[in-house]
Formats: structure tokens, sequence, C-alpha cells
């Protein structure tokens, strides 16, 4: 007898992405190469994942000296690493139980480490206050994500739950919710406009939605992932957005792991808790809000440590303790993504020894997002059947495709999304993996693909090259 | 309006520990230390955790110094660490995507350690096949055994899903049934006969079971937290339980974090697996086993990485691609956890430079805990009032403690369960911070403290002396 029957219905809905065909085929791809079959490539240029080392680029050194002496804090006596490293790796292990990373720490995360956490949010938030109380390290950001939508979720009602998401949409989330048996309601960002955010929209969804489930929150990705407005959102916008969840008694899940991603001349992240505190009661004390961040993405990109964190705003104490006993059940963070939070939050300070390194790498990140965003759009807008909006945020570019009718109906036959098609074509014949547009959620009948842009600049000018011949081979074999 | 009344009645169904009140507690009483109120002891002895560089002991020299040399590789390049280190460093830092630990790795893992762990459990059970694609890497054991539990219980059906769990039990797998909306179901360990496990009593709590719920597992902690039979089930016992599933088609969940920690001159870790292949078709056949194992435990004790793993045995293909596609929603698990079990699967060989300090890290463990345990058991069974099972596996003491009336009354009136009134006074007079049988399930009118022993030798020596203390006083307070 097997458990098939039984189990887990709700396991059952989650549905398995597009994108998981094209990663089994990358690594038969390489195994080719390693036996020596010959290909028009030496390897695969992998931007599928917003994870900067994957593409290339090198973590900040800070960063791993400083994990590198907690966790061998014989090395705080060699004079390789800078005193303000062995200083912060002293500090550290001081607040660790037993002055080692290899303990439990405290549900929430290492006390300090949260402290410092809550310190950071209130600067970055011009001093609207930040209360350590409210903060929840996680093994990752989408792991804190996935917790809180366990609060909301409720399986026991007569309809089931609903959680309004963009489209397009980090895929995870997507699957998360599915996972938890409620129901994904997408509300469509306007892509001609430059992927922004319509009031309207939301209505639409909404009400749509109400037929068949009961909505309980909204989910917006700022700035976006795959896609945003801009991919960052306009203060005035954030404030629509807060007035529509008022009124509607929507919890509001703010997914702003990309904050450190912002790049464009005229864009600046603000973030939803600043703008709530700033609309003044009784909405900035009612608005139920969840703010995610992660030591995943932006400069540190640390995403194999998986430490990100949420912090809660206006919940109710007694829910507040029901977030702790969840928490519980999964003991406490891993202590060096914690410490990652904690560094990536608290960089060398200009009069430290570590600084001007820490600067100078931070620096050439920053350029090498700021031209990889300008150049791909560049190069992506020159190609006919492509359209891109400019990326001045998050980490990757999301341009649509447009494909020839004989290449849909051929990706039909092969049994694929038409985008799948068009991915695994340039994965074959390119090496380049990229995910498809259908992963994330898009408009019917339009298709894109999602490049990480947070990649090293040779290996992106490599990445376009490639692309740009495939492309045009592509559109020739179809029309 | 608040999200109390909305919020998932599952997460309600979490229970708090009692234990978070001494923990609440121990963090005032330590500050109260910091700021110099005196007190009858320095500072809090922390037993409460199974977390071994908690209470003082040290994390393995090997293990540390590949993880900061994966870390921070420029330190490959100093003849300070061993040639093994280095090269072993090398060789993961080669498996990494990107060649960074700051990479997502795939969903299981990253597949050159999934391998080699998959070869460590063949040898461990002395040739029983183990393969690759059956092994999931998550953020600790816990993780994947939540997982698991994940897809058997369903929340669809008219009755809820029930799993037949050990009183006493670890107490987050307990928290963790309840927060998926299933029922745990206690069958008792019987402590006169030292804790072990008795079929009838299996047969007894099922039974009971079924008039209001649909029990489809078994967990089972072998070796057992806090306590199980001499601390290490017996292969007659093994076959028993085996049997028992079989015929009343339960899924098998095997917590086996503790294998490595058995030290009675007559106890040997047998895995599930082992036993379930050696009795043969159809049974090794058909039976589906879930095996848990951790770096957080036994002699690598590295809680703070959060590296387990979980072996399917028998699952039906589909449910594999389940399980995968769940795995998925969490990302992987981090990667110095992932390499934290490869080097505690895989430890240095005698003619490499790292083993003699391996070794020797290693039998000092070995003995500390061995003697701690005989040292608790001693100095408890001599105290009146207590009682201990002699201490062969798994990392606890768990003594059963004969509270007088008047304590028992006392506790009452102060809203506590009689054990963590003992617990909390224990605690506030004598320094020591244990968790309480009542956390774990005992039987009706028993009580219990639990104690870590994997700590050093003189916290131990220190721990026994205040603990005698404190308990005459007690004992003679309320008798
Ligand atoms: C929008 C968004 N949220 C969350 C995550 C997950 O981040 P973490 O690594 O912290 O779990 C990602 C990862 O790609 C993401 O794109
Ligand atoms: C029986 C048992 N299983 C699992 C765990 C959790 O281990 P991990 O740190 O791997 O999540 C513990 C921790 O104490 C335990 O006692």
């Amino acid at each position: 007898m097997s458990f098939l029957q039984k189990i887990s219905s709700n396991v059952k809905n989650i549905k398995q992405l597009e994108y998981s065909a094209l990663a089994e085929r990358t690594n038969q791809i390489r195994e080719e190469l390693r036996q020596g079959v010959r290909k028009p490539y030496g390897d695969v240029i992998d931007v599928s994942f917003g994870d900067p080392h994957r593409a290339g680029l090198k973590p900040l050194s800070f960063v791993r000296q400083v994990l590198a002496a907690c966790l061998y804090p014989q090395l705080m006596n060699s004079d390789k690493l800078p005193a303000d490293v062995r200083h912060r790796a002293q500090r550290l292990l001081e607040s660790c139980v037993g002055e080692s990373v290899g303990s439990y720490t405290a549900t929430a995360g290492i006390p300090e480490i949260v402290q410092r956490l809550s310190e950071f949010i209130t600067r970055r938030d011009g001093g609207v206050p930040s209360y350590p109380e409210n903060i929840y390290i996680s093994p990752g950001s989408q792991w804190a994500l996935t917790n809180i939508l366990k609060i909301l979720v409720n399986t026991d009602g007569p309809s089931k739950t609903g959680v309004l998401i963009s489209a397009p949409c980090h895929s995870i989330t997507t699957l998360s919710i599915l996972g938890l048996g409620a129901v994904p309601i997408p509300y469509y960002l306007n892509e001609d406009e430059g992927w922004t955010l319509q009031v309207e929209e939301l209505q639409r969804a909404l009400e749509s939605a109400k037929k068949f489930c009961n909505p309980v929150a909204l989910y917006i990705i700022n700035p976006g992932n795959p896609a945003g407005p801009r991919h960052v959102q306009s203060t005035s916008s954030m404030q629509e957005v807060i007035r529509f969840v008022s009124e509607k008694r929507l919890f509001l899940l703010a997914d702003e792991v990309y904050q450190g991603c912002v790049n464009g001349d005229n864009s600046k992240f603000v973030s939803y808790k600043k703008v709530l505190a700033e609309m003044g009661p009784p909405l900035s004390d009612t608005v139920e809000l969840a703010s995610f961040h992660s030591a995943s993405k932006g400069f540190t990109g640390e995403c194999g440590l998986r430490g990100g964190y949420v912090e809660l705003v206006n919940l109710d104490p007694v829910v507040m303790k029901h977030i702790h006993t969840l928490f519980t059940t999964g003991s406490c963070a891993p202590v060096l993504g914690q410490i990652a939070l904690d560094l990536m939050t608290n960089p060398p300070k200009p009069q430290e020894p570590s600084y001007p390194l820490y600067h100078q790498e931070v620096q050439h990140m920053r350029t090498t997002l700021a031209e990889n965003g300008k150049k791909a759009c560049e190069v992506l807008n020159s190609l006919p059947g492509f359209s891109c909006q400019p990326v001045e945020g998050g980490m990757f570019a999301f341009p649509r495709v447009f494909l020839p009718p004989r290449a849909i109906q051929r990706a039909k036959e092969t049994g694929m999304q038409p985008d799948t098609f068009y991915c695994m074509r340039l994965l074959e014949e390119a090496g380049v993996l990229s995910m498809p547009g259908c992963d994330f959620g898009q408009k019917e009948g339009t298709y894109h693909i999602r490049l990480c842009i947070v990649i090293h600049k040779d290996i992106m000018e490599n990445l376009l090259r490639h692309l740009a011949n495939f492309h045009q081979k592509f559109m020739m074999d179809f029309c």
C-alpha cells in the first residue's frame, strides 16, 4: 500500500516549476561537457537565480573574514585579519551561547543581533522606531514568510484563504501559498507603464477572488522580482496600497529583500514601514504589516548562509505570542546567517581598517549592477522581438519576448510552455540558463524570460552576445 | 481590527512549553547578576538543551578548520592549516555553485555531499544500499521532520490525522504535529523497565486513538530523548515495531539524531533501516520509513550551523516527487550545515595529518559523556526522592523526582506544573537551568527533570553538587 492516496492534498497542490526541466537538462549538459561532448560553449552561464556568487561575483572580504574568525577563533590571534574584524568577531562570539557559533540561539535570534537589526531599521527609516521584540531571524527570509503565511491561512473555515500576489511574482512564494492550502490571487502589474502597480487592478483581483475564497493578505515585492515599477515603487503608489489594505482589512506582506539593490538615478528605496508611519494615525496604528529582508540579496549576496528576518508591525500581542511559539518549532536560524545579517546592516565605518576594501568592493558591485542593467536593456531592446523595461532596482532583467506563432505552435507540440521552449533552446544552443516567465505568472499570451544581472561584467557581455546570436537564429527559424 | 480571531487554528493549537517561563527567568537572573545582585552562584549552568557547546564542550578543530577555510579561501594559502584540511576545503568549494558557500545549492543539497552521505549510510548499515536520490539535507533535522509530517497530515478529511509519539518525547516534535493540525497520540515508555517500548502499549495507544483521529504514522526516537530503552533500543524490539507498523499500515518516522551518542558497554546503535532490510521481503520492500540524522548531535554538536537530513525508504516515486517540490519551497539548507554533515560522516582517516588531534578530541568527548552519565546516575540515585535509569545513549539524564504532596500543592497554588515548580526553584536557588518532565509527556502523577550530560566534566560536578544541596533543602522544606 502506498501513501499516495493519503498524502496531504495541500502538498499535492504545489505544482512543479517549468524551470525544473531546465535545471535537469543543465545538469546533463554539464555532464556531457565533462565527458568531452563538443558544444558551442564551454560551460553553462547560469543566470537563473538571484544569486551573485553563482555567476562570478566575489563575496565581501569583510563579511567572510568575520565569519571565519567566529568559526575558528584561533584566527583572531593572527595579525592577518584587520583589527576591526577581530574585534567584531570577538564581540559576536561573546553574544553566542557558550561563546560558540555551534550552539542553538534564542528563538528569534541572538538578542544582541536582533537589537542591532532594530537599530538599523530605525536608522534606515529616518527615526521611525523599530522594536527588537517584533523581529524574528530565520533560515532565509522565505522561511519567515512561510511562517507568517501559516499564521494567516486557516484551513478550518468553509472557504479557502486567499493571498493577493503580483503577477509576475517570485515563484517560491506562490508555491508556499499553495502548499499551505491557500489560494494565490494574481494582480497584474502594468508592463507597458514600466511594471507599475495600479490600485484598480488590486480592486479587480480582490473582487473576483471573493467569489471563491477568503482573501486575507496582500503580498508585494519591492524592489520587484522578477519585475516591478521601474523596479522601485513610488511613495504615492505605496500610500495607495496602504489605504487599500486598510479599507479591505488585508494584512500587508512587504517582501523588501532587494532593498539594497537600487541603482537608478531617480530611484531610492523607501520601506513600507516608513511610508505607513508617515501617513499617521489611524492608519499607522492599525495596518498590520510584515516586512522581510535577507542577507541573500544586495551586495552581501550570501544566499548559502540562509539568514533573513521579518519585522512585524501593529500586531495584536496575542498574535505575536502565537508567532513566537510557531518560530520555536524551527529551533533557530543558522548562527552564521544571523551574523551575516548583522554585518550587512552594520558595515565597517569610515575610520575602521576594513573600510577602504569594503567600500571598494561594494562600489565595484554597485557599478557592475548599474552597468549590467543598462547594458542588458540596451542589447535586449535592440533585438527584434524583445522589449525590456528599465532595470533600476532588484537583480533581474525581465524582458518580454514576442514569440512567432510557429514557435508557440512548436512549443505546444513538445508539451512545453512557449517561454520554457524558448529558454530550453537558449540553454541547448547558447548555454544560457534563465527562467521562463510562466513560472512567475504573466498576462495570458505574453511571454518573458528572467535573467539575473548581478553577475560578473565579462559574463554579462558573454551572455548578451550568446543571447543575441541565439535569438536572431531562433527568430529566423520560426518566422 | 485584529487578526486574532482569524488566525490559523492550527497555529493556535501549538501550546507554549512550560520551559519558556524558565528561559525567561534565566535571562532576568543573568541580567541581575550582571548588575551585581548577589546570588549563591556566579552564573546559571544551562543544561536545558542537548547542545554540547552551550555547557563548555569545545567544537572539533578539524570541523571548524575546514569550515573556516571554505568561508575564507585565502586561509588555504597559509600553512597554519593541516594539508588534509586544505585539501578537503578545496574539494568542497569545487562542489559549491560558483565555488562559494554563499550560493544556493540544489534543493536536496550539494550533490557530492548527498552522494557521500549515502555512502556513509551504506557503510554504517553494513552494506544495505542507500541511494542519494532518497536523501534531503535540511536546515536541521527538525525541519526535515516537519516537512515529512506535512506530507502525512491531511487537513481535508473528515477526521484529524494522528501521529503516535513516545511519552516522553522530544517536545518540539509534539509542537510541530500540533502546528500542522494533527493529533499527537502518546504511547508510554516503561520507565521501571528502563524506558523500554512495549508493543502492547503501542496497540493500546493506537486503538484508543482511532476513536477520535486517523493515525497514519509512528514516531520513534532512538537513542532516546529525553529517555529511551537503556537509551538504545534492542534489535528485537525494533523488529516488533516494524511488524507493528506494517500490520497497521503506519509510516515509520525514525528520529536517529543521537546515533553518534552511544556509550554503554553493551549498547550499540543499529539503524531502523538496517533492521528492516535484514527482515527481508515483504517487509523490507514495503514498510515506508523516514530516518533523520543531524550535525547538531553526537560529538560534532554543531547545533548552530543547522544541518540535518532525512533518508526515505520504500516511498512511491510519485510521493517522492511531491516531497521534492515541498523541499523546493525552502530553497536549500545552509551550506555550512551541509558541510558539517559531510565532515561528521567522513572524519579524517588514520593516515591523515588531522587524525591524531581529531581522535584525541573525540575520545575526550566520549570519555566525558560516559563518565558524566555514570556520575549523574550515581549521584541522583543516592538522593532521597530521585530515581534515574542508566544513561548509555543519547545526551540526557531524565530522573524521576518523587515530589512531596506539599510541594505539589504549592506548585498548584502558583499555577505551575509540579516539575516546573521544582525546576524553577532549582534555577532560583542553585542556578541550574533544566527542563521539566511535563514538557515531554509523562505518566500522570509522575514528575521528571531533564539534564543534558554532554557538558564539561567540571561543570557536571558543579551541577551535581548544586543540585544535591538544593534537593536536600527542597525536600526538607516540603516534607
Ligand atoms: C522576492 C524574494 N523574496 C525572498 C527570497 C528568498 O530569499 P532568502 O534566501 O532570504 O530565503 C527571494 C529569493 O530569490 C526573492 O526573490
Ligand atoms: C530527538 C530530536 N530530534 C531532532 C532534534 C533537532 O535537531 P536539529 O538541530 O538537527 O534540528 C532534536 C534536538 O534536540 C532532538 O532531540
